[in-house]
């Protein structure tokens, strides 16, 4: 099995009580700490102060300084990886450096999930381990995402949420914007960073998604189904349908009609 | 984010109590059983019959045929996926088309997983799909190793554990292979299939694991360490080290001493 290649995990562990540490990072790491207060600096630069669960990443080349604040009860999980693959992760946004430490939200999974890494990677289990830091780095981006997300336009998800509940109505991105009180290219941005894609390509996912649902689970006729979902004309609904499908509307109620 | 390119999901659910299908499938599909006897037929060869949590793939181009015994109670869970990525899967052997139904022995793990894949799909949380689709493909074959494994050496497992117990014992994989009456090639072969390494290759991985382990959480000399794992000669011992890890032992101990 190589789907999995390009990765080491050269140390990982949990310390107790460690008040004070400086250095320059070996390898990339993923940093958690538990509860209490946590102080960083990244090369002698402003100082972050975060409290509860907090993660960050450590990198070579970069000068880290963290302290906890002495008497409080800390856990402090660090887990190191390293090698080629890590420049994917880079290359493709899924480790961003940038970002200063996160507060961890959804700590329950975070935490689940990193205790199994450190069992995999204790057993030996590569393919699971390197399975387990993407999902890690996964929902770290997402922290970071949301943090940045919802700092910006407190609004933007809520109308994610409307979107989705409502794909079928005639969406106009360039109103929302307005809306949202930001310029439609800024709107683009931030609706991208946050789902991937661009405002009108989710919608078109949305319908297309609703719109097989309702072939596999009612017996309305195509065209019906078309309209309820926000597609005008069927032709073009059919040809939208096949592109991401793969195949036309008739043949996915045949395969998937429950 | 597009670490996790290329893939669609183009249908997903559970469908309850349907007792026969017959179809030469349209994308690559995860299917799972949750209880019950399954009966399996591919491209009209020789029926399996499989009692209990059970999963199998289908995929285009292979003529299916399943059918559940009626009366007993059953929820089919299926999630289908396509794109170029699964290409990728089945160059690296992660997706494995060849090995018949699997029997689920670690069934909470597994269903608990299909579960969440089917949610986070439901959700447009593509990143957390692909992580969680390669988890249950990890797990599946992991499934079919153990399943292979077990059936032809039962105590190559054995064996393994033993390793990880005591790797700095002076191993002799040809006599253990004969202890096993299989040849040093088939033993090596099987050897690899299971743990993903040859055997010289693994047990250099868990002596340097357990020195890592030992700089890190003790005072000795790093000469007694490198004897203690298994390695005679300590330049030996440095040079893998440092292959592996990156640093020179010592460098090591001064970053992660605990």
């Amino acid at each position: 099995m190589n789907f999995y290649d390009g990765l080491t995990f050269p140390a990982a562990g949990v310390i107790p009580f460690e008040h004070h540490r400086a250095h320059t990072p070996l390898y990339y790491g993923i940093q958690f700490n538990t509860s209490g207060t946590l102080r960083v600096r990244i090369n002698r630069g402003r100082e972050h102060t975060l409290t509860g669960p907090v993660c960050f990443i450590t990198h070579p080349g970069a000068f880290f300084e963290y302290s906890l604040a002495p008497g409080e009860r800390h856990d402090f999980t660090f887990f190191c990886f390293a090698g080629p693959r890590v420049q994917e992760y880079l290359r493709s946004g899924l480790l961003d450096l940038t970002p200063m430490p996160a507060a961890i939200s959804r700590e329950h999974k975070f935490v689940e999930t990193l205790r199994e890494l450190l069992r995999q990677r204790e057993l030996g289990n590569y393919p699971e381990s390197v399975n387990l830091l993407e999902s890690l780095l996964i929902q770290l981006r997402r922290q970071t995402q949301i943090s940045a997300f919802l700092y910006q336009t407190p609004r933007l998800q809520e109308l994610v949420h409307e979107l989705r509940a409502h794909p079928e109505r005639d969406w106009d991105f360039e109103k929302e914007a307005g809306r949202l009180s930001i310029s439609t290219q800024h709107f683009r941005r931030i609706f991208r960073r946050h789902t991937g894609n661009s405002p009108q390509h989710y919608l078109i996912q949305l319908r297309l998604a609703q719109a097989a649902n309702r072939l596999a689970h009612s017996e309305k006729p195509i065209g019906m189904i078309a309209a309820e979902v926000g597609f005008e004309d069927v032709f073009y609904f059919s040809h939208l349908f096949r592109k991401y499908y793969g195949i036309p509307p008739k043949k996915y109620r045949e395969e998937f009609f429950v």
